[in-house]
């Protein structure tokens, strides 16, 4: 096993940068969890390891480097033991039912848990306005908890996207109809907002179905990922 | 207005640990939106403000203080221009017909989220094992959005607690029954577990409704406060 050079680890770093994730195919990955499951999928192609542990059983390019390092080239506050540098998966045609479209989620956090979500919901199909955080943002990455290698995630200009779609469009709207009273089709398309701002004024005249969580307590609304859920929830009946 | 001294700063810093909050009484709140909103309720008592702008309409303590120093006093990683030293609420006997139960939910913000939900769904009463992370954390303030004033969260021995309970107990498990197949009543308590490992093995044998969310994508869980949503969404009906 290698030591990590220093422009191994500048290159590493530089993938921090969705400009360089994009120019290069690649982005990081980090956990042992999330990477040892990465290993096990044949979907994904590994291009190097790092460790500050033992070596692990795997074909390809590993570097050993110690916990400073570590710190160093990770884009998290708490560093794991464990970092692989991946390939993006290729964009599949792969459509579910159902397709989930984000206008300009900003947390990490709270995206890579909707894709999780999906995920869980059996939906592979997230489309993202060009203002959404960028899927493959090292915090992105783990909150997904590996979802990220099973949901298609890409970003078009939303207004040309629904100009195109001929299924029944729900949106997330605090005005929009009890979502317990809705009849559900089999296909359709759930739209969510900006954690702020909700859903862009240009986007409201194509939902067809405005869609509201009831809620009687005081919160004046609710954690994107969370709405995600329950709507998500609510059509899986 | 006052300049912030030094004894001051060590205070406000001292507060980040819990047991210096149960020693005072008192908790740290950040954000411009959410100072605001205390100030406006009568139920909370604002020990002090410190800013990095002008001074607010405010006539209790005010500090004037710079970036820098804020960002010392800062819980948060992108501290904000307002902070307020305020007195924990009063543990309220006000009950909901539904009550949430917290077993060991580890992350803050996970756990921030799970109180502005709630609080959504209307439901005032959280009782968390002590292994829970304490409510009046930085990281937790922040992300319920202000609910931590509307909602009462208590920590005690959840054995304790469930020997006395009347309510059916509802638990998330992975082996429960389809959530979308239960009668929900009109009041009840729902058990959540914590992020890894789920409800504790000794809790397991309280649970008179066990619960499943039904999900057919590749994803092994789906992050806690998400999948609280989601069964009070289902029990909101």
């Amino acid at each position: 096993m290698d030591a990590l050079s220093k422009n191994k680890i500048k290159w590493i770093r530089s993938l921090r940068l969705k400009k360089n994730r994009d120019s290069e195919g690649l982005f990081v990955v980090e956990g042992a969890k999330m990477v040892q499951e990465i290993l096990k999928d044949e979907s994904a192609t590994v291009e190097c390891l790092v460790t500050t542990d033992e070596s692990l059983d795997f074909a390809g390019t590993q570097f050993h480097t110690d916990t400073a390092t570590m710190k160093a080239i990770s884009g998290l506050s708490t560093p794991s033991s464990l970092l692989a540098v991946v390939k993006k998966p290729q964009i599949s045609t792969k459509k579910s039912p159902w397709t989930l479209v984000l206008d300009g989620v900003q947390d990490p956090g709270n995206m890579g848990t909707i894709i999780r979500t999906a995920d869980w919901f059996g939906i592979t199909d997230i489309v993202c306005s060009q203002q959404t955080v960028d899927c493959f943002n090292p915090k992105v990455v783990q909150s997904t908890m590996g979802s990220i290698f099973r949901v298609c995630v890409r970003y078009e200009r939303l207004e040309d996207y629904f100009e195109n779609v001929d299924r029944p469009v729900f949106g997330a709207l605090l005005e929009g109809e009890n979502m317990h009273c809705v009849t559900v089709p089999k296909e359709g398309i759930l739209l969510m907002g900006n954690e702020g701002n909700g859903i862009s004024e240009e986007l409201i005249d194509f939902i067809s179905h405005p869609i509201h969580i009831p809620g009687k307590g005081g919160a004046e609304s609710l954690n994107v990922a969370v709405a995600t859920g329950i709507l998500l929830g609510r059509f899986s009946h």
